[in-house]
C-alpha cells in the first residue's frame, strides 16, 4: 500500500477549510489514504514569531480577499466569519474522539464544522456549537460532551500537536507524504504531481 | 487596450525569479501587456514585522525546500545562492535605467540578473557583477555605471518602491491588474483565470 498522506489543519484556517473540502477526492484519484489531524497553531506562531495573518499589517487586508478568490477558484462557498481568529480546541478534541471510533464520521464532522464556521458563522470556539454540528450527524450529545471534557482527550490533543510541531509543520493545511512537506491549499498542484509520478 | 498587469519583484526574491521566468509568456496568451517593477521588500518587511523567510524558524527550512520543488514543477533550474537575501537595489536601478530606454532589453535584463544570482550563483549585490551581466547584453559599462551612480536614479527608485508600498505590495513577485492584487507565484493560476474570464 502506498504511504498515506498526512493532513494537519486548524479549525481555525481558512485555507484549511478549503483543503478539507478536496483532499479526500485528490487522494482517492492516487489510491492514497488521508491521515487527518486537527492542530492549533498557536505555539507555531509563537515559535516563528508571526502573528495571525489577518491582523499583519499590509498583508492581513490581502489575504481576506485572497481566501476569498481562492474559495471561488475552488467553487467553494465561504464567508468570513464575523469572530475570527478562534481557538478551536473544542473542535479538535470531538474530531479525535470521533477519528478513534469512526474516521469517515470524524471527517463529516469536521467538514461540517468547518463549513458551520466558514459559509454559516457559527461560532465553532463555543463548545455547545461544536455539540450540536455533532448532533445532526447523529452523534450522541451527552457521551461526546464528557469525553470533550475529559483530562484524556486534552492530553490527547496537547501530545498531538507536539507531535505536528516535532515534525515541522508550522501552517494550516500542511500536508506530509512520503516525508514531503507541502505548505498551502495553493500547493495541492505540486501535492497532485507527486502523488501521480513520484518525487520530482 | 485591456489594462496591463503590473508585475512587482524583488531581485532577491527566488520566487520573483519563477515569476519573472514566465508571466510575459502567461500574459501574451490573453493580450496583456506587463509591466515590470523591481522593488526592495525591506520597507514592507518592516510595516510587518517580518523577516526574510528563510531566517524564520520553521517556516525558513521548508521555503528553501519549496522554491526548489516550485522550481522543478515549474522547469526552471533552480540553485539555491551562497548569500542569501542579498540588497538588490544595483540590479533594480540598472533595470530601471535600462526600461525608460527599452523595455525588452530590460526584461532580457532582469531575466539575465535573476538568472546569475538564482542559477549561477553570482552576487548580484554588487555593482561590477550588475554591470558585467548588463555588458553581455550589449549595454554600455561606462553609461550605465555612471547612470546607477547617479542621484536621480536612485530617487526615483526611492520614489517607485513608495508607490508601490502605497499600492499595497509586500511580497514578491506581486501582481496587480484591473486593481485585483495577487502575491505569489502560486497565484498564477488564479492570475490567469481572471485574464482568461475576468473577475470571479
Amino acid at each position: 500500500m502506498p504511504a498515506p498522506i498526512d493532513f494537519y489543519f486548524d479549525f481555525a484556517s481558512p485555507y484549511g477549510y478549503l483543503a478539507a473540502e478536496v483532499i479526500d477526492e485528490i487522494a482517492a484519484k492516487y489510491g492514497r489514504v488521508v491521515i487527518w489531524h486537527p492542530i492549533l497553531l498557536g505555539a507555531a506562531f509563537k515559535a516563528m514569531g508571526a502573528a495571525p495573518l489577518p491582523s499583519v499589517p499590509l498583508k492581513g487586508e490581502y489575504v481576506q480577499r485572497d481566501v476569498a478568490r481562492s474559495a471561488r477558484f475552488l467553487g467553494l462557498p465561504f464567508r468570513m466569519p464575523t469572530h475570527f481568529p478562534i481557538p478551536t480546541q473544542h473542535a479538535a478534541r470531538a474530531f479525535l474522539w470521533l477519528n478513534d471510533r469512526n474516521t469517515g464520521l470524524a471527517r463529516k464532522f469536521a467538514r461540517a464544522a468547518y463549513r458551520a464556521y466558514f459559509v454559516e458563522d457559527q461560532n465553532i470556539s463555543e463548545a455547545d456549537v461544536v455539540l450540536a454540528i455533532a448532533a445532526e450527524l447523529g452523534i450522541d450529545r451527552t457521551e461526546l460532551a464528557d469525553a470533550m471534557a475529559s483530562g484524556a482527550i486534552k492530553d490527547r490533543f496537547k501530545a498531538e500537536v507536539d507531535v505536528a510541531l516535532a515534525r515541522g509543520v508550522f501552517g494550516s493545511p500542511f500536508f506530509i507524504v512520503e516525508g514531503e512537506p507541502f505548505w498551502g491549499v495553493d500547493r495541492l498542484p505540486q501535492l497532485e504531481k507527486w502523488l501521480a509520478g513520484g518525487p520530482f
